[in-house]
């Protein structure tokens, strides 16, 4: 196991904070009250759950066609869900999103992802093109026409969630994009991907993007985590298409990896100097899916349950992968994919929180490291003869306060020196 | 099976010859007797056995260190050799080619390429810049400088082998390069492709080869089939390095794929409309290699004997391999890898001769293909009034003769009227 100050030496700095009062006289000699608001590290999830219920007067007659909880839920996951994580992934798969051509599910999804911003949470898209749910209505397309098409949604959703939406999966699971076989009627974003090779589709999602909206971070993701994904981006690199975050999945249906296997892939990855998100973890708190299994997506049981010996593995689990991936500086965002079993993928015990809203061993484990190890409690400090206090803690929004005053701040490591003013 | 008939819908191609006459008048009415010479498409076969003997003179003493048979064989293997197969591929292993830096084996390969263009073979050198058998020495350069050491080793073979040397795997197997960990102390090319990615280290050898000698014909070669090698392959067109081929290995030591999965990998690469090189294919005739091994060169048995079942399978799978491979127009050669089990990689009984020298069922089978099914033996044809005479084949060297007057011409798909004096 990786230890706890393996991830504490990578995340946590230490910052000399000048506290001055409204007045501009330093708080000299002075006892203050500081504590964290929120980390910088991207702690993510899916907040596929919340798109009925948050955008409900947009479009309460939708079914959830992109999975989740249900509406009725969606209330008893809401704390469970802003407690530890910061980070939502919302679902904008293209059949789902729309379905009819033409009638795109914009307004319900910018309801969603603004409900999401009030409550503090960044937002991340997924996916803007991805072969699979690529809507059926595509293939009324020439093969040029389609990529022409593909352009416009891209601009259209950047576009349209800009100030909403802060990431986008640009693209997703290229390096598979143009041989995927498993369906009975080819796709046409895998027909485009064929015709005109795998970088310049790239190029096509991250220029529309990028071109709607400069300030927004764009993750090539993908599940192919071999020397294929290596090459491809060393090719897209090479082609000059900038790249801001190198997506990595890691669906563990068929068992926890271990350290040995994450720190390999972590250390494949990291070589290209990008950030790297973690943007779909997984593991299950029951049955392990058979190793045979290829694409996950084959798996189909009437009944998966969890089971209280799973959710103690999956627990451990989860401690050993977070603390792994953290200790690793070029990570920046690890995302898990469901916080509930209701509604999850496949149907998998995948969820931190039981179908009946109980939080597993691995919520509580979870919310242990993100806002109990790895977190600044309210701690009482005192400030020396000049006003200042040295605080130790993980990038983030801290506040101070003295009495009734109060101030927040940023604990970053580029600015060691913050300077306050009590308020 | 792939019918017969689907390897002479590509191959075979039609050509009105006219004959004249030393007086330049033509041969009309006259019974012409037509046979072809040499094929076209590159028959390949490695020419390991023949280093030794054939360069004696610049290096009887030296130990043949790119294995093979060894001199004492080599004699009774010339006719089987020459009989069957039009291209060799010559050993430029490194630490082989230069166990001391400074002491190049280069005498004696020329005299080897020069002793095969001599008997009417193309001569192909096997590899320019490859990971494995690396020189140790190289390791004692800085990072830095191994880059340049590899550009003039590169440049170095090249023109020392222009005239000689008509093709080169300009680079073997990067994608695994950068990653490669089979070794107990990492390689210098391993760092190199490393520190400086993978088309980079392509783009290194293909232009200084391509500087080297503007003529030559340069492969990129990999035994990697996945979509890794697509990935890579896409890469490097994309950053604009010319590549002549890609090489395709197909070491079946694990059993042969069976058309369905050859046919599937003919077609992923055939889409980058170049030619493909199946550069080493190895059919066993004795037990097949367990499947669990990933790295081939970790099976090591004492004894590994071709058995008379093994080899009617092996001569059944020579000839299904070869039908398949040369029904799809993209193949312009197939390499198989080794004429005989002695002195086998591996030990393995993948040749096509036994060690006693003796063909085996897929020797004979392969012959009839390449010198029967798909070559014209010599056919007595009649001239029409004007000289002219059709002939069916393949794209070759043909002769024709009319009694003891002949002459040499090509059968071409492009240039389907040839005209030729006799002398």
């Amino acid at each position: 196991m990786t230890p706890v100050t393996a991830v504490d030496a990578v995340r946590r700095s230490e910052a000399t904070l000048t506290v001055r009062r409204p007045d501009g006289s330093v708080c000299a000699d002075t006892d203050v009250l500081v504590a964290q608001v929120r980390h910088d590290f991207a702690f993510g999830n899916i907040g596929f759950d919340f798109v009925g219920p948050a955008g409900e007067e947009q479009g309460a007659a939708r079914e959830n066609v992109f999975g989740g909880a249900g509406p009725e839920a969606a209330e008893q996951l809401e704390d469970l869900w802003l407690e530890v994580f910061n980070t939502a992934t919302l679902p904008f798969y293209w059949a789902g999103f729309e379905p009819v051509e033409g009638h795109p599910d914009t307004r319900r999804l910018q309801a969603t992802a603004a409900w999401f911003r009030d409550r503090g949470v960044s937002v991340k898209g997924h996916p803007l093109v991805w072969h699979t749910l690529a809507p059926d209505w595509l293939r009324g397309y020439s093969a040029t026409e389609v990529e022409e098409v593909v352009r416009l949604r891209v601009r259209r959703e950047v576009t349209a969630f800009a100030g909403l939406v802060d990431t986008w999966d640009a693209i997703n699971e290229v390096v598979i994009m143009p041989v995927f076989a498993n369906e009975e009627r080819q796709n046409a974003i895998t027909a485009l991907c064929r015709r005109i090779g795998r970088i310049p589709t790239i190029r096509l999602a991250f220029e529309e993007a990028r071109r709607a909206n400069p300030g927004t971070t764009l993750v090539l993701n993908d599940f192919n985590l071999s020397t294929a994904y290596e090459c491809l981006i060393e090719g897209v690199l090479e082609a000059g298409v900038r790249v801001d975050a190198i997506g990595l999945q890691s669906h563990m249906h068929q068992g926890y990896w271990g350290e040995e296997r994450t720190l390999e892939v972590l250390e494949r990855f990291a070589r290209y100097g990008l950030p790297l998100h973690w943007t779909e973890t997984t593991l299950v708190s029951g049955d392990l899916m058979p190793p045979e299994i290829v694409d996950l997506n084959d798996h189909q049981v009437d009944s998966w349950p969890s089971t209280p010996e799973g959710e103690e593995r999956q627990a451990d689990e989860v401690v050993r992968h977070y603390r792994t991936l953290l200790a690793h500086p070029s990570v920046q965002a690890v995302t898990y994919w469901g916080l509930t079993d209701r509604g999850a993928w496949l149907g998998a015990p995948a969820g931190l929180v039981r179908a009946d809203g109980s939080p597993k061993p691995a919520y509580v484990a979870l919310r242990g490291l993100v806002k109990g190890d790895w977190w600044l409690d309210p701690t009482r400090l005192r400030t020396d003869g000049e006003g200042r206090v040295t605080v130790a803690g993980w990038a983030g929004d801290y506040s101070v306060s003295v009495g009734d005053r109060s101030a927040t701040w940023q604990l970053r490591p580029d600015a060691p020196t913050p300077v306050v003013t009590l308020t």
